[in-house]
Order: C-alpha cells, then sequence, then structure tokens
C-alpha cells in the first residue's frame, strides 16, 4: 500500500509503534502522553529536564513561492522554537541538517542563513552545530533545545474542569493569507500588511511561554499549529476532559473575514481547521483566572479567554454560539492529504 | 552563482559565518574549534555537557539501492551515533525528522522504522521524538543526544607530539564494497559477506568510544566518516599537529586489495579518500601507550596503531613507506562533488 492513501496520524503511528522507549525519558512517542505533546522530554540525573523537539521544512512542499530566503531560514527556527514555547522550556540551543540542492543560488542560501541566525536570536538561543547534504529539494531539518524542570513543565495531560481556555493572539491570520495567496486573491496593501507577516514570518511566543509558566497559572498548553480543532483534540485526549469554546470570543480580525468573504470560505474553518498560527492555546487554572488576566497583561502577554474545561466526552468539544452548540471536527491541517 | 559550482567546505562556511554562538556553546560552529569536531557540545548548569549531532540522510542521494530498507533506518542512526562516539558521549535519546514522498510504500516505511529501533536499541539509546513530513524523496534527519563531562569529553583539539595514532578497526571496506556496487562488480560470495556490511550497514563505535574514554588515554578522537585523510588534517587543525602514518601498518583486509585491483584503483586512495569506515581515529598519550594497549585489549577494543603524532606543518600530512614519506593529500569524500 502507498503512502499516499493514509493520514497524516497512520503514518505516525507506524514510527511510534516501533519504537521502544527507555526509563531516562521522561516524555517521549510511547511515554507519558507524549503522543499528544509537542516535545519530547529527558530527565537529566539532577531533575532538570531537558525538552527536545524536531521539524522539517521543504522549500518545495512547505513554502510558498513568494517567501523571502530569509523568511525561509526564519520559519525553519519557528517552527521548532513554536515546540519549545508549547511546553515551557528555556531555549539552549538549536542545530541543524540542511539538504541542498545542486542548482540553488549561494546568495539565495546565504540569506537563509542570516534568517536563521536573525531569528534563533530573537528567541534567545543559537545554532551551534549541524550538517549539510545534497538532497533533491532544499531541506531544513532544526532540532531545538530547552530546559525546564519537573515543576516548571507545561504539558497538554494537565487540563481541569472549570479551568479556562486562553489563546496568546488572534486566530486565522496564517490560514486567510494562505488561501489568499492560493488562489491569487489580490488583496488591498493594508490587509495584506496584516495577515502576510503571520504567514510569511510567523512568531514562536515563547517569551509569553516562559512567562507565564512562571506565574505558575498554567495547566496546559500547547502551540496552535495545525488549527485550533486539531489542538483542542490533542488535549482533550492527553488531559481527558473536554471544551467548550465560545464562538462570539474567538479572536478573528477583519481582514480574516474579508478573505473568507472573498473566498467563500466559513471563517469558522480557517481557525478550527487551518495551521499554523503558532499562538499558545493554554488552559489557567479556574481560580486563579482573575488574577492571572492581571498579571499576565501587566507582563505584557495578551491572554484571550475563548472557552472553557468541561466535563471528558470522547470526540465532544464544542462550540457555543448563541446558546446552540455546535460539535467542532476532530480535523486539522493534514499536509499528507492537501 | 550555483551551488555546483562550490565544494562541501565553502557551503558550510556560508552557514558558519552567519551563525552567533552564546556563552552556555561549550564546543560549536564557531566556538573552541568546534568547527573541526564531530558535535556540538553545551555546558549545562551543573558542569554536564550535552553533546548534540546532526545528520540527514537521503534515499536518492544517499543510500545504494541494494540496501534494505532495515539498513535504511539503521543507516540513518549509525550516521548520528557515531559522532557522539567520537566525542566519548553517553547516548540519551534520539529525535527525527522524516521526509515522506507520496509514493513510497507502507511495508517499506515500517521496515525503516523498525531498523531504526533496532539500531538505537544496539547503541543504548531510543527514539523518543520526531516529526514526519511530505518531501519528494525519503529524507530522514536524525539528531542524538549525548552526556559527559568536561574531564571526560573527547575531541579533537588535543593530540601532542609523540602520541600514537589509532584506529579502532580495518579500514576500506565500506569503500570497496562502494566501488564493487557502484561499477557493478559481482563479487565472490565470501568476498561480498565480508565488504557489503560494512558497506550497507556500518556500526558506529560507540562501545569501543565509552570505553577507552573511561581508561583516560585518548588525547584526540574523531569517527572516520570521510576518509582516514581528511580526518586527519580535521585532528590535525584542531590539536596544531602533524601526523606520520605508516602505510605498512594500514588494517587493511584482503578484500579491499581484491576490489582495488579488479577496478585498478590506488587500494590506499579507498583508505584516504573516501568515506563511511566509522572506525574511531585516535591518538593515545605517548607515554600511556604501552599500558592502553593491553588494558584496551583486555576490554575487548581493538587498538591498531598506524603512526605518530609529530611537529605542526600545514598540509603537512605523511604517509611512510620504506623510509620515503608522501603527502597525504588534504582532500575528503564530498558528496557535492561526486
Amino acid at each position: 500500500m502507498k503512502i499516499s492513501n493514509l493520514n497524516e496520524q497512520i503514518i505516525l503511528k507506524i514510527f511510534r509503534k516501533n519504537f521502544i522507549t527507555m526509563p531516562n525519558i521522561f516524555l517521549g512517542v510511547n511515554k507519558n502522553l507524549g503522543e499528544f505533546n509537542d516535545a519530547g522530554v529527558i530527565e537529566l540525573d539532577n531533575g532538570a529536564l531537558l525538552v527536545v523537539t524536531t521539524d522539517m521544512i521543504g522549500l518545495k512542499t512547505h513554502i510558498p513561492d513568494i517567501a523571502t530566503p530569509e523568511q525561509v531560514g526564519k520559519k525553519a527556527i519557528t517552527v521548532n522554537v513554536s515546540d519549545l514555547a508549547a511546553m515551557g522550556a528555556r531555549p539552549i540551543g538549536m542545530v541543524i541538517s540542511v539538504g541542498i540542492p545542486q542548482d540553488i543560488n549561494v546568495e539565495f542560501l546565504e540569506k537563509v542563513a542570516m534568517g536563521m541566525n536573525k531569528s534563533a536570536e530573537e528567541y534567545g538561543t543559537c545554532i551551534f552545530g549541524g550538517d549539510i547534504n545534497k538532497t533533491d529539494d532544499l531541506i531544513i531539518a532544526g532540532t531545538a533545545l530547552g530546559l525546564t524542570t519537573k515543576n516548571k513543565l507545561i504539558t497538554r495531560n494537565n487540563a481541569k474542569i472549570g479551568d479556562i481556555v486562553c489563546v496568546t493572539g488572534t486566530l486565522g491570520d496564517s490560514a486567510a493569507g494562505y488561501f489568499a495567496w492560493k488562489n491569487n486573491l489580490k488583496l488591498p496593501k493594508n490587509i495584506q500588511d496584516v495577515l502576510y507577516p503571520k504567514f510569511l514570518e510567523p512568531i514562536a511566543r515563547i517569551k509569553e511561554s516562559l512567562i507565564l509558566k512562571d506565574l505558575g497559572i498554567v495547566s496546559s498548553c500547547g502551540d496552535i499549529s495545525d488549527g485550533l480543532g486539531w489542538e483542542l483534540y490533542k488535549t482533550s485526549r492527553a488531559s481527558k476532559v473536554s471544551f467548550v469554546i465560545y464562538e462570539e470570543s474567538l479572536p478573528i480580525q477583519n481582514e480574516v473575514f474579508y478573505v473568507a468573504n472573498k473566498l467563500k470560505l466559513d471563517p469558522l474553518d480557517l481557525i478550527l481547521y487551518y495551521g499554523e498560527d503558532f499562538e499558545l492555546l493554554l488552559t489557567i487554572y479556574g481560580d486563579k483566572w482573575k488574577e492571572s488576566i492581571k498579571k499576565a497583561h501587566k507582563l505584557g502577554v495578551n491572554l484571550i479567554k475563548i472557552g472553557e474545561v468541561s466535563n471528558y466526552k470522547e470526540n465532544n468539544i464544542l462550540l457555543r454560539k448563541d446558546n446552540t452548540e455546535y460539535k467542532i471536527k476532530n480535523v486539522g491541517y493534514d499536509q499528507f492529504k492537501s
């Protein structure tokens, strides 16, 4: 059977079921619900936790042709650092493997490298090792390393009923930019200027993650890389809770409605089922919510309440609108099916 | 200018010169001669050192068509673990990013995964995280993590005049297997059975590295992934020493001579300028040599003396034969030029 018949989750299982995990792994593909989380975690001798994540991008398959080489480099770093942010880990360094096709321009490659370094610096990390290889497409596989401690690690595993569901910024901008680009929709400059930066040069919320983790108010966290719906289901399965999301609370910019309207798309679909917002999806302890939001805002972190944690019922994550509840589908952006 | 005009070292520089290293990096692309070493090293708070290496293989560009899928998976692990062996680091876990083409068979991919896990287990490590992506070729980028301490780290930086140069096993088997395969040379079974395992399923010398490191006899170490000549030059530049290698001491199996003879190749070229032996290239403290070899053999580690460390003179690494000395060229296997 060809891979093209399978979705991303089934393909992941092919690997996961064959990998045996050692005792020093604190969170991994087959350990402590690691499969629902954004990075693996190794327990070091002194109780410190080493958080490790890897992510690959390919120029042909992952990057729109309008992205600058600097943006290609930045994206390769952001996709990895975002997974550290999801776990509340302080970045300590990165390594990269770069697959390089023979026909690429030196100037292009140099700008990719500059974008990588700039992005790493912005996140307080650096690239200290790597490898280059001859490949058919430009492929960048990064690995980001971070540190935290057992009592500071944040995962998707501990959301509790009554906790408040938040995100750290507006949703759907990247997807709206993507659909505009894909459909050759010419955007007015002011609209493009809002959507394209989040589409082409997204930012990992590492600063926000470290602040929130230190406040001790987070019961669960993940990054929104494959659509809000999919991310909610991951946290749901890890924490054995469900969610009610308030439609009117979803932070959606007018520019997203503009694109959705022009392309006759449901703006909610862009938020729920398409990815790459790279905002954090958090649950905050219910009894700490009021003080939490004050503290977070004071420290410059945007916390937008979008719902609440509810009783676990499998495949039952709801969107509430005008006292009616709709089921959010358990699907996300699947690169193998698109 | 196209990349195809450049060699691997120039391409590496494009990246290296753009990467700024942070203070917590103990050895890295731009720090403490990291560029000549096989992995990067981060200093952790408690004085422990985290050794990190990444390496990518592509099915089309790196793997002979006669390799089984299990061998593909094993190779992806070995190339990474071998770099930990070069630094004397105890493996603590690996993550992998896998780029998957749409037309690959599920059964093939499953066997690749099984090979990965089997290899990781054999090296005392495990795959605890990863990512899959849609790409045009099967691409496996692994990152291996290891731990050591400052007084146990072995690098290429500390070879001293009078030290003894050793390798951990026979050289040229992989290159001979490669040339036989590439030239469609039909090998007698007994010869193929010697060469093909090292060509298609090489072993990283992690066990040997950990034993030798603990004996405290190693002044420098690297793995031979790009030909003995190239590896000698890397250690030479890192340690500011030169080498005299005794031709008659090079451990070359008869099967390598057989292939060289059939294909009218110089067997020395296979050893010096072609890669993937994955044996360790070590220098042992000169004053500890006699006891070292006894201890190593007692612990089951093969240490084969091939030369000595000499006064530094740039580009002056010599092969001695019958009291005549020839210069070993400063070239290695360059995938971008082959």
